[in-house]
């Protein structure tokens, strides 16, 4: 038996999900399946973590036991002819017998792609999310300092959580204004459940002058998912890396 | 009774084409649908030209009539509100009531996208051709000039066509690389059912080195569908501009 860990990328719009559902879509469901064909034997797969429904990746990481004996470049190749096309596996390698893709993860990079455009662009509809309404970009550089470093994120995550540790440290956030996208692109050592989408929701309504940068001090300290701003859609999010 | 002129973008991946037909979902069946709605009575709407299934359009133009009394720019705000969200209006105008968007047209500019990655980008299935294959930039740069100009155009047309007059000209193609993709931009006075995807397909195939770049010019004269390479595929064909 070998453990395999692959990097997958994948189009979030027609899955309910990373996680296996009864009667649900998947992109774990879909991957399984694949391995499970192969290895006449059902095969569990471990992410980083999950995605919710909407929620894309360019970096996701998972793991698997094989018993297969193929080599590690073979896989990625014998992988993308089976899955479906909205997921590809990047790159695969066989990796320690003691590497797990979720425990051994010490952070997670995340992007986010807000689309100012007036009209809504139809071939973004399922990649960003479209906010045709003024954004101050100084406004949203600002508010950022107070969100970096190590803090109690409890005002940034989303209420149906049993994670009872809300403590993360957010290395950094970048904010890059391209003709009308504004990409934030996050890093830190964790990320509690919606935190990249509640963060990003209320950055917007601070850019947008709903609310103050200084009040970002506040919020965080409020501990309380109240304080924040809206949670941002899911079609803008993308799971970019995960650090091992 | 008033002419409106509007210019639409839409994602084809969705759609049956342009072109209304039965039991489908088509751009210009869901575009009547709204103007049938609004106006209480059948309202038929003209595009410059069809586009097939999967492809996508940045500045198709179309034109309809109308007995409502709205401003040219609320009626971008009224279509689009009731539009399903993989079409745009991106402008709206009174035109001459003797403007048609197809009869008017002088000619129009497409763009092709390919993806040269090794494995394919599951983000990018709908709106570009992966081509996973050696490309020589160059060499199509160098079988370029044999197209552009006036020509009979018969080698590039798919069979399936009642035009008979197949001399178009074309203007200008620019060729370029950017990281792992390539991008051909078409314009021309006109273009024949499948041209743009038969260039390409025919390009391509020079690029990787199966045609020398001279066997354009031997394409052109043979007038032949057969002397051409394969059809490109519809999700990396853009429709960017019609010129009046």
């Amino acid at each position: 038996m070998q453990r395999i860990k692959c990097i997958i990328s994948y189009d979030g719009s027609l899955f309910s999900g990373y996680q296996v559902q009864v009667d649900k879509r998947t992109v774990q469901g879909e991957i399984e399946a694949v391995l499970t064909k192969m290895h006449k034997t059902a095969v569990k797969v471990i992410a980083s973590g999950r995605t919710d429904a909407g929620v894309h990746a360019y970096g996701q990481v998972i793991h698997f036991d094989t018993t297969l004996d193929i080599p590690a470049a073979r896989w990625v190749q014998a992988l993308n002819a089976m899955l479906p096309h909205d997921i590809s596996v990047l790159s695969a390698e066989y990796a320690e017998p003691s590497f797990h893709a979720r425990y051994d993860a010490k952070g997670k990079k995340y992007r986010y792609v807000i689309d100012l455009r007036k009209i809504r662009d139809p071939l973004k509809r399922n990649y960003s999310f479209h906010y045709p309404h003024d954004i101050n970009v100084e406004r949203i550089e600002k508010a950022i300092p107070y969100i970096v470093g190590t803090h109690d994120f409890s005002s940034f995550c989303a209420a149906n959580t049993d994670v009872l540790d809300k403590v993360r440290t957010i290395y950094s956030i970048q904010c890059l204004l391209e003709g009308n996208q504004l990409t934030l692109t996050y890093s830190g050592n964790g990320f509690l459940y919606n935190m990249v989408r509640i963060l990003t929701g209320t950055l917007v309504e601070i850019g947008n002058g709903k609310r103050k940068p200084e009040e970002m001090k506040d919020i965080i300290s409020a501990m309380d998912r109240g304080a924040a701003g809206k949670t941002a859609p899911a079609q803008g999010l993308y799971l970019q890396e995960v650090y091992y």
